[in-house]
């Protein structure tokens, strides 16, 4: 059978604008790849009586309802309370989580009286499942009432990701009959409209597997999600698109199930046992901080240099001041003059590099917002990449740019045209 | 009379996860500085059964339903069609917004004949109150029935925001009375439940202005929220309690309105002509990431070295061989060290400096995930502080870190003791 979930988020902050509801977008992926409709999310404030409506609502048209939020040790924080309430189950305390929250306290604040209000987050609704939270002291919970499935989740966007991905999804996998398989193949250096008009007529005929694309952040995504007997099964039906996908899309395809570019890169230089370090000016230490994001990172990332002055682009990283004096510090020879100073500086066998505008203004020069150099450069050679990222804003910019640097590193060590 | 509102958004793509509801982001930032209450926000699909069910629902609670999607050419588009039946209205050809249409159309795509779906959008509810897009082709409306106010918006954010912006809001502002202003003060180095437990009694006597707690990523915040019949008396309200406040929390409150941490640092360090470096270990390029996200750091921030590896520290920052053998990396003689060396290296007035352990896993030494020093370092002086951050993961670590290296420099130049 195929179920049906609605989601309710709760909190004031979601309802003044301070906050976008990203919880419902993270979970509303999860639970289209497992094959479950969404048919609405709501989402209402800290106050007992409109979430009691927005629940006894929803209780009469959805067979899953998650609640994110209102988990918290504050007195605003009711979801548990009103939930309980709602299915006609009490409160009941719940010992381990009690400890579980006193340690996570203690680790945090060794020196900081944990407050009585943190225990009432120990408060479970009777005869729960307890989702146990190693990302914040709020436990989650679900519990199964009149044909409907309660989950709750808290509300922090981290905590919520984690929760969700290693409490709710295997909680909810266990109620699907047969198995839901998703693969995920990322692509970099084509836009989500003409990865979907080359796929269109494909996807259009196809009903398992389902093939769903996505973008992100100058990335895209295509997921390819079976529904079959078992994984065996469900394999073999991934298997013949992904190919094809393969074939379609060639080098822009950078991995399958991997989290992002800087994942595949760390992967790819681990394998082949080589080192790499950054010389950052526009992305102002984006590319190193990416990288080290990822553990096990200093297996392979040697360190970065973010010079966001002339002055240390010279000193640091020994870029000649003519150069900069002539061609300014957004130039591809000023790019090719930084990594391979960070290569030499660093010790490390590829380094990459970036200078350009992020905005929001132009350049002392005239240089657009947008115009970015990006270089690699390896013991006996060194490539430059001109782009133009003007319509991204700077965050953009800054992204997109990071994304063409562990571009470049990724091609080069798979042997792909750089350009 | 005090308003109350309900957004709905239309779209599939919303309960697929493919994109987050901003819009409902942006129109309750809107709304709440009208002085219009937002009690909820509900998200269906293209399904015109969903849809009426739910604007069903918000015509029972609400004086004011928002609409944003389903105005556009295609089948999916049935948002003006479900609202007019549910409401009892007829939609009637417009012929200025067919015009238009044809217009926007033959400007966009001079060689592309206009399909006739493009006209369908010209079908308004009798007697609106048309919201010309100057942005797109689908026009907005708006109309009053039964004691319901109807807006209806264009779903793509770009196109939103503009009518909502130029038509919506001088719509809504003839209806309203007096305005809601927030002052948001924001907290460092105290967690969201003892800040809670302190304001407990006086939160719950508050009416107007009322006072409400929100936690992030370790920080802090406490909206200050007024209602009052102009912009003056709500400033009127709110100064006190403003004051109070600080007097409570002391140098724990860093700033009022301002972003991040970030910020106020970059602002203290403009207003004094200062100049900052980083020099990093465990963060990554986390901290010169902050701090270039920012608009205009590069008046104040010279650049930084993210040292991941011994050897970076000894040949970049001039970290003793001695001191990285003997105390190892994560030590505050090392943080020190990288801290005056980054100050000497990048030229800079004060550098800030972390070594730690973010985990996964503990370091060679022994020494325990969340073990960091962070250490600031300026013309005649550096300080060293130990943090344990164990509990908060990886990224928690490093965000955690980052915060506490930003909070020692705003503590040096505000004057505050830095332990």
């Amino acid at each position: 059978m195929s179920y049906t979930a609605e989601l309710i988020a709760v909190g004031t902050e979601l309802l003044l604008g301070n906050i976008a509801n990203t919880d419902a977008q993270m979970i509303s992926q999860g639970l289209s790849a497992l094959g479950i409709n969404v048919y609405y999310h709501t989402v209402v404030g800290d106050n007992p009586a409109r979430l009691r409506s927005a629940v006894d609502i929803a209780k009469g048209r959805a067979d899953i309802i998650i609640t994110t939020g209102g988990l918290g040790p504050t007195c605003d924080d009711l979801t548990k309370q009103t939930l309980a309430a709602a299915f006609g189950l009490p409160l009941v305390f719940h010992q381990p989580s009690a400890d579980r929250i006193a340690d996570y306290f203690r680790r945090l604040h060794p020196h900081r009286p944990m407050t009585e209000n943190n225990l009432q987050q120990a408060m479970l609704p009777e005869g729960c499942t307890v989702f146990d939270n190693d990302w914040g002291t709020a436990p989650g919970c679900a519990f199964a009432s009149g044909g409907v499935r309660v989950l709750m989740l808290p509300g922090p966007p981290r905590e919520c990701r984690a929760m969700f991905e290693h409490r709710a999804l295997p909680y909810l996998r266990s109620l699907s009959d047969g198995v839901i398989l998703s693969r995920t193949l990322k692509l970099f250096g084509i836009g989500e409209s003409a990865m979907e008009a080359r796929l269109r007529e494909k996807m259009n005929a196809m009903a398992n597997p389902t093939l769903a694309p996505y973008a992100k952040e100058g990335e895209c995504e295509l997921r390819i999600t079976a529904h079959a007997p078992d994984q065996e099964a469900a394999r073999a039906l991934i298997a013949p698109v992904e190919a094809e996908v393969r074939a379609l899309f060639g080098p822009l395809v950078y991995g399958a199930d991997v989290k992002n570019l800087e994942s595949a890169v760390l992967q790819l230089l681990k394998d082949r046992g080589l080192t790499l370090g950054a010389a950052e000016s526009c992305t102002g230490g984006l590319i190193a901080k990416r990288m080290t994001d990822l553990p096990g990172a200093s297996a392979v990332f040697r360190g970065g240099v973010v010079s966001y002055t002339d002055a240390v682009k010279h000193a640091v990283l020994g870029v000649p001041e003519e150069l900069l004096t002539v061609h300014g510090a957004v130039s591809p020879q000023v790019a090719r003059a930084m990594a391979e100073g960070a290569r030499r500086v660093l010790g490390c066998d590829l380094a990459v590099a970036t200078t350009g505008v992020a905005g929001p203004d132009p350049d002392d020069r005239g240089n657009p917002v947008g115009l970015v150099y990006t270089a690699l450069a390896g013991k006996d050679f060194c490539h430059v990449k001109e782009l133009r990222l003007g319509a991204s804003g700077r965050a953009g910019v800054r992204n997109r740019a990071a994304h063409h640097a562990f571009d470049l590193v990724r091609r080069r060590l798979t042997g792909l045209p750089l350009d």
